[in-house]
């Protein structure tokens, strides 16, 4: 198994890329980065980082946050993220990784490594640490606006992801988010989705609410775009909130830092109960390979994850009952 | 300053309303309650709450969160709610509380009470707790479909309220909910209201990230009926359920115990501030008078600041500002 890693995506790139990478190595996969060559053995030496199992893709530009995502087919084809996706969709490696901008990856792998046939967008699909495990949130942003057989086909992938990668092949459950559970809720993209996926064949639960999707009610939670990634980062920004608050409780006396020394070992157990890195990256699904998505401020560790995501989702081989799943919804 | 209060709306009605009412009666104003009279006296009678200061006014009828919305207006037009409304357009009180069906209130307040004159559609505008103090989420969830220029009203009235009710008079800033900063983030909707919110002489900081919700990055966060609700929802969702792990460390065993114990004083604190029930309601922005939406489980301290909030709202006379600034734009 060979993954390709974008040495160069990220808030923490090249340095925790090169060292996520090497730590991988030690887990059996081999790593194939892309990026400024001299730079990477530069660092590589400088922070006594092994470079053993990794081959290295000259790429000799960078496609930064900043940077326009539809730059990644003209002013920054050649770099690493773009190399990256080349080298994919050449056989190179069995799947690509990259902490950088979500816009371009999406582009870009629609572009050069092509969406499965029959698949009308790729969607980002995340996995959320959920009360009973983590449940995929789908899609997260890689489409501003959707259309209700776009939904309907978030929903197949992402449940062959649940069931097949994730999960034990039980039939994952589905939910959409709604701004009610009863059937006529929501405007008419959630109206004609609801229709399509309760004819679906998959395990749908029907409409969910927000309030419901931490306690983890659905193993995939389907929504549009936008809403998808207000869903992701209002997450994201609610704990953040409340755990520094409780941090700064902890800070106020010795008697609050003598009570959190004591809580300590359930908290860490907790935190990272609670940390999403746990789960490496998000898949990129409707592409014909796979590609992960890490966060933009992934360390040393969560690529480390993320290479490990990347490899079961190669082994799993997803990409080909999703082209079969998709095939007969392409005929209706 | 007499406020009209729903008997027979939410989950601890009327028990708990009419105990909220009793409440808010002590600290100085009047109350009229809608719903049956012979069930509100017995209940006050068995649980020996003083009805001084409370005048009933007799409705045979309970509107659900089951029954469709628009039956307020037939089925259940002598529901509690519909009277409590109908005395509110009539004059009877000077606003009205209810803790009972958002979607029948929305209806019902139209219907009933009217629109502001050029406003297109009222809005559901709850102050939720942010790390600065209070902001307002406009709108969660009144209308499940809403244009660009909806949007801009819902951020004039916003601002109205957040600057005269509960800031100081500081013009309340005002941030658009979106996937990302930059000023062409989004879809159709974004886009649009973008444009329309640049130009509107409110404090406009523009587009915002869900991350940033909770820290307190808006005065105002504006969104589409839709995504405003999906960000309350989740909000509580995601807080009650890293409460409620919190809580399940602090049980595991005598040392987290005693933990606990030490913590006490300072989360007590914490969950206050967190607590949304301290702003006791939503107003319902964008009709000709005050109407408070208290939330579905409200007890007797929720309805006593709802009743608080309602007169405060009624004080302020914000309904005639919200008048004002809509003359001109009902002229472009």
């Amino acid at each position: 198994m060979r993954i390709i890693v974008d040495a160069f995506g990220g808030d923490n790139a090249p340095i925790e890329i090169i060292k996520g990478a090497a730590l991988a190595v030690q887990t059996g996969v081999q790593v194939l980065l892309t990026g400024k060559r001299q730079e990477i053995e530069a660092i590589a030496a400088k922070e006594g980082v092994e470079l053993n199992g990794i081959t290295i893709v000259d790429a000799p530009d960078i496609i930064d946050m900043q940077d326009e995502p539809r730059s990644i087919l003209k002013e920054h084809k050649n770099s690493s993220m773009a190399q990256g996706l080349r080298c994919l969709a050449a056989g190179d490696g069995d799947a690509f990784v990259s902490a950088g901008s979500t816009g371009a990856m999406v582009i870009g792998a629609t572009f050069y490594v092509k969406r499965i046939r029959g698949i009308s967008r790729a969607a980002l699909a995340p996995l959320l640490p959920g009360e009973k495990g983590p449940f995929m949130l789908i899609d997260a942003g890689a489409n501003v606006e959707s259309r209700a057989e776009m939904l309907l086909q978030f929903a197949h992938m992402g449940s062959l992801y649940m069931t097949n990668v994730i999960g034990n092949g039980k039939p994952a459950s589905v939910g959409l988010v709604n701004v009610g559970t009863e059937d006529t809720k929501g405007g008419e993209l959630q109206k004609e989705a609801f229709a399509l996926l309760k004819q679906s064949g998959l395990n749908f639960i029907g409409n969910i609410e927000a309030r419901d999707i931490p306690a983890g009610i659905a193993d995939v939670v389907v929504a549009d775009g936008f809403t998808g990634n207000v869903i992701l980062k209002l997450t994201e920004g609610v704990a953040s909130t409340i755990m520094k608050n409780i941090k700064d409780i902890f800070y106020t006396n010795t008697i609050t830092k003598a009570a959190a020394l004591m809580l300590k070992p359930h908290l860490k157990e907790f935190k990272k109960k609670m940390d999403a890195s746990e789960y490496g990256g998000a898949p990129l699904l409707g592409i014909k390979k796979p590609v992960i998505k890490a966060h933009g401020n992934a360390d040393a560790q969560t690529i480390k994850n993320a290479i490990r995501v990347a490899a079961e989702f190669a082994k799993k081989d997803v990409i080909s009952q999703i082209a079969d799943a998709v095939k007969p919804l392409d005929n209706q």
